[in-house]
């Protein structure tokens, strides 16, 4: 049936416009081709997914947590928690930043959220008029931007740089952010970090930190470190949380139980505010407000949170042969992924990714998002293009999956970019 | 240690001006005594909460949905779901749609979301422009408006008629409507409906929803009917459910597991779009872009879901005695609260509220906030203030406690009233 308007005026014109302009910002790259490589699956093509980050497809959750988990509805623990948090959870988190930081927090300056993603929403709603800035560094994680562009934000990018193994450039930094005109110097609002990064597997130096913390406290700032990834640091990196160097600064980390308790499913992120200044405080209360705001999040899965992050032993027991694993995984990736002639690979030393460049020169891709596309149609491989991070001619793969699997999709790229190379490079 | 901030220019202004003006529009009154009656709690105090609509602290969630869990858990589905919602659980919710309502639905028209809260999010980010419209009617349930004002909405307020049994005078709503100037009316972007409605308890007429579905087809809005309740609905009521009567105009219908399967902790909510015309296809291909967004909500929690909303036969076998303790709960608490000569009442036939007004002639609160903060602090009875609902002198209790707390609590109302009486009132 067609819709029937009684028009006094053309309210037609209204529902063409149904929908808001921001909203034109809400994309997911890392899931654009989900729907597509589901329906080559269903179809009997073989697809190796290396487009999403999760861990608990390849290391199940620990029995631990699943125990606690059980127990939690075996006692019918199924009624809205307290918005922020249960008391056992946040109890663990302080626990966790005193044991792994020596930080001291108060049950104040945590919130529990539905994974980091709940997190950037109320931060960017909470922080962003239209046409206020915030400092993202390309390549970013790809929900930071439509998070903040949702709301009406300008965004200000830095880069991670490439040839300086992905670590920030602190001068070029200040350099960028002198030259911007007062009125946008004004309207910076955050500063937002990911270390170790999505998608470079970076793991930021404690002098670059430190750089950066000045440089968001000269610009009045507030700080935002995505640490998600804080216990998957390998190849002899040392990880710095910014909860250690930015005292006295107003600042915000975010982290969860997806990534270093492989429990992606079980969406438990959270936010810590460890500062008690006045900006600090309003902040805090603020972002109660929005927990608030949606009641609560799943609970029991609160209550198997608490027992993971808090059972120090079991956790202990189980990271050291995890990132032991996720180690050798990468590491045997990037070996692979480095001997190609068309890519240039720099070594990851925290999280999963790699995010190899690709020789526009020397290949026939329009860009990277035919790449990926093509890398799916005819290989049956999924990743995800690095325009979804702000940085072309780029892709990420994630690698989770066992060294054979890892073997089997590369040699396939192998192929693809093969099947691609220009003629001029066939003369060299 | 203090800010210290390097002023080339007054950051300090920023930094003072740090949350977003649209966030001042973020609160939540359900929970606004929550920290105070914890404190007073902890402290000695007996408390009677009567302000949380949470079912599942007085009627345990049913066994086979916690088998269905627990099985979940078992077989480690801690990862990332789909993000639109799994497919066990889509399908479950297409045939409940047939079983109750003869809706035929395809898999794309349904999207799961945390909870009606987050799917309020998608709508208010997804539809709303500052600026743009949106028509509810008071007494509102509380989280609509800070939803709308969050992306910069103005709101348009029609009533329920408490008069008319809290029903819906849509002669009245039309010439509020025909009032507005016509670039507001332009602006109208959707009208949101609560049926059976929180807080009042009503259940709309089948012809004032046929009126309702013209009005908004007439003035181009997208139609919301948050049915969360539907199956809660009592003393003789009959419900309709938009979906049946929009046919052919675009609409939303929102609603999840938290009320009709006592599972409030698990949140489940899911919003479905039956209508297939220009308008209705760009709202869901939206709605699921922001459902990528945020990547997926509690997977082991949907599969519970699945087998929640798909095993007909047990929920039949749960939601018989669970209505009609309902049912028995909220009529006696009307008839107590009736027989005080302070308050009219409405006499509720769905959801588990009731909202009675109490004559501010008769009684010395200054408002309905003074009343429930005296009514917690004075006789440890936690309920929520109209005001919250856009009502002044009204105030809602939430009728899930048994029989005999009910009673306690509204002797507790009385006393209190009986000390606020104003001293013209002993004349009489």
């Amino acid at each position: 049936m067609a819709l029937i308007f009684n028009l006094n005026f053309d309210y037609r014109d209204i529902m063409e416009h149904i929908l808001s302009y921001n909203s034109k910002y809400v994309e997911n790259p890392l899931r654009e081709f989900d729907a597509r490589s589901r329906y080559l699956k269903e179809h009997g093509k073989e697809i190796i997914k290396l487009s999403i980050g999760d861990p608990a497809i390849y290391f199940p959750t620990a029995d631990y947590i699943i125990k606690a988990y059980s127990a939690a509805l075996k006692e019918r623990k199924t009624y809205y928690s307290r918005s922020e948090g249960v008391k056992e959870l946040i109890n663990a988190i302080i626990k966790r930043y005193k044991h792994y930081y020596s930080i001291g927090l108060h049950e104040e300056d945590v919130i529990v959220t539905s994974g980091v993603s709940e997190a950037l929403l109320f931060i960017n709603s909470g922080l962003i008029n239209k046409g206020d800035s915030a400092l993202f560094f390309k390549p970013y994680y790809s929900q930071f931007i439509p998070n903040a562009l949702m709301f009406g934000a300008v965004p200000i990018y830095g880069e991670y740089d490439e040839k300086n193994n992905w670590g920030i450039d602190t001068d070029r930094l200040e350099i960028l952010l002198k030259k911007l005109p007062l009125q946008r110097r004004k309207k910076l609002k955050y500063m937002m970090l990911a270390n170790p990064s999505n998608p470079t597997g970076t793991v930021l130096k404690e002098g670059t930190l430190r750089k950066l913390v000045d440089i968001a406290n000269e610009y009045g700032m507030l700080l935002i470190s995505d640490e998600i990834y804080d216990e998957i640091v390998y190849n002899g990196a040392k990880f710095t949380s910014m909860s250690k160097i930015a005292k006295g600064i107003p600042h915000i980390v975010l982290s969860g139980l997806s990534k270093n308790f492989s429990a992606t499913g079980l969406r438990i992120g959270f936010m810590i505010m460890p500062e008690q200044d006045p900006v600090s405080e309003q902040v805090k209360k603020k972002m109660r407000d929005y927990a608030y705001l949606r009641l609560s999040i799943n609970t029991p899965a609160q209550y198997a949170a608490a027992e993971a992050i808090g059972n120090q032993k079991e956790h202990d027991r189980f990271i050291k042969d995890y990132v032991s694993k996720i180690e050798s995984r990468v590491n045997s990736a990037y070996k692979l992924l480095s001997q190609s002639k068309y890519l240039q690979v720099v070594k990851p030393n925290g999280a999963f990714y790699i995010f190899p460049k690709y020789d526009a020169n020397k290949l026939n891709f329009k860009n990277d998002a035919e790449l990926a596309h093509q890398l799916l149609e005819t290989q049956g491989v999924q990743i995800t293009r690095g325009s979804g991070f702000g940085k072309q001619n780029h892709f990420r793969i994630v690698c989770l999956a066992p060294e054979s699997v890892l073997e089997k999709a590369i040699t396939k790229i192998d192929i693809l970019l093969d099947r691609y190379k220009k003629k001029t490079d066939n003369k060299d």
